[in-house]
């Protein structure tokens, strides 16, 4: 099923040992019902999609990111009509989303404690550095990780470069993460093992197209507590 | 003059290797000339440098933080009557800021290429590190340094940190920079040399009162070039 015995197993971070996809989600519902006074809440959705789209190549991820992407999609639906409490709304939603606390996925820390007694453990995260450090720091997470990787795009060229500073061998790593694009098969690309272990929502810039898909193997699982047994069974 | 054989010079990067603040404050002058239509700048900058002051701990350093003050200084001085126009000029210079070319200050690298010859270079910066990430690799300085450090505060633990991490003793560390409080004070606290070289515009956050630098000893140089016959009279 996997490569070969596996000596290290990496986690990303949001959605995988955290909740966080659910918090942008729900922000998008607030804003959108807000601004469901000038346009359909459906439409809205559309263009801070769109917006987002756009922005995330120089305003790059994470929550300040987000914030000014609603503002830029609520000025092209109700241009010059934005009320003064709705700016600060959509202001203060991001202020609420950088200082909220951090919640676990259920069972994570039972796994990651178990899985620690055998294997190198790896988190290997992506997107704001100051956003996912708070995240970290907050989580009381870190005790159980070796090593700690914050990076800015998940591809082939980035997990060749951990595996070469951690002196992990290809077939002996596994990753364990919601993102197919970003946790799966960049990592199955570059002859290493995947546990996939989907969200209940994935952000939209994260969906690969089936076909990507054709030919990787990777495991897909339901929960993290499911872990425990399918390398218990290796 | 300095407190051993300097072998590691350090050296801080925004204004003291490529310019930044002057963005920032062009950024500033450009928006209060914009609301003028609604209050005097000087007001208009009163207003944004508080509101900044209340997100820094929230939202942080850079650029995007920078953006979502200026909106939210804007929507409290205007409120309910900023134009869509004008939100868009705010995004917008954001959006330069993030896509500007980087630009060295003058005769430095030429003092990069002379020091590492015979000193260790080390690059220590703060802010968002998405940011920093993107004017190391713009300017092309990385090849001149032997460790590169993006903090998020330069306070004197973080400096005992990067010392202990690199091997380097106290009696032998230099940093060069353009803030008091963040290049300075914090090194010589921990037994190390500093130079400061003042750039012309120094943010408000980063002023520190006359009386914090009493008893500290530190050289004051007016530019980068300065740092060669300094050393070299060692």
């Amino acid at each position: 099923m996997f490569h070969g015995k596996v000596k290290a197993v990496a986690f990303d971070a949001d959605d995988t040992l955290w909740v966080n996809e659910p918090f942008f989600d729900r922000a998008k519902a607030d804003i959108a019902e807000m601004m469901s006074a000038y346009v359909p809440a459906v439409d809205f959705m559309k263009i801070l999609e769109q917006t987002q789209s756009r922005n995330i190549g120089v305003f790059g991820y994470g929550v300040k990111s987000f914030v000014i992407s609603m503002i830029e999609a609520a000025n092209i639906v109700a241009p010059g009509r934005i009320k003064s409490s709705e700016l600060e709304r959509i202001i203060e939603i991001g202020r609420s989303m950088l200082t909220n606390p951090v919640e676990p996925i259920a069972g994570i820390e039972e796994v990651l404690r178990t899985l620690g007694r055998e294997y190198e453990l790896l988190m290997i995260t992506k997107g704001d550095v100051a956003e996912q450090q708070r995240k970290i720091s907050l989580s009381g997470m870190s005790v159980y990780f070796d090593h700690i990787e914050i990076l800015t795009e998940k591809d082939e060229a980035a997990y060749e470069r951990i595996l070469h500073k951690h002196s992990i061998r290809h077939d002996e790593f596994l990753m364990v993460g919601n993102s197919v694009k970003s946790d799966i098969l960049p990592v199955v690309g570059i002859g290493g093992s995947a546990v996939h272990i989907p969200f209940h929502t994935t952000w939209v810039h994260e969906v690969v197209c089936e076909d990507d898909l054709c030919g990787r193997e990777y495991v897909e699982i339901s929960k993290a507590g499911e872990l425990l047994p399918l390398l218990m069974s290796l």
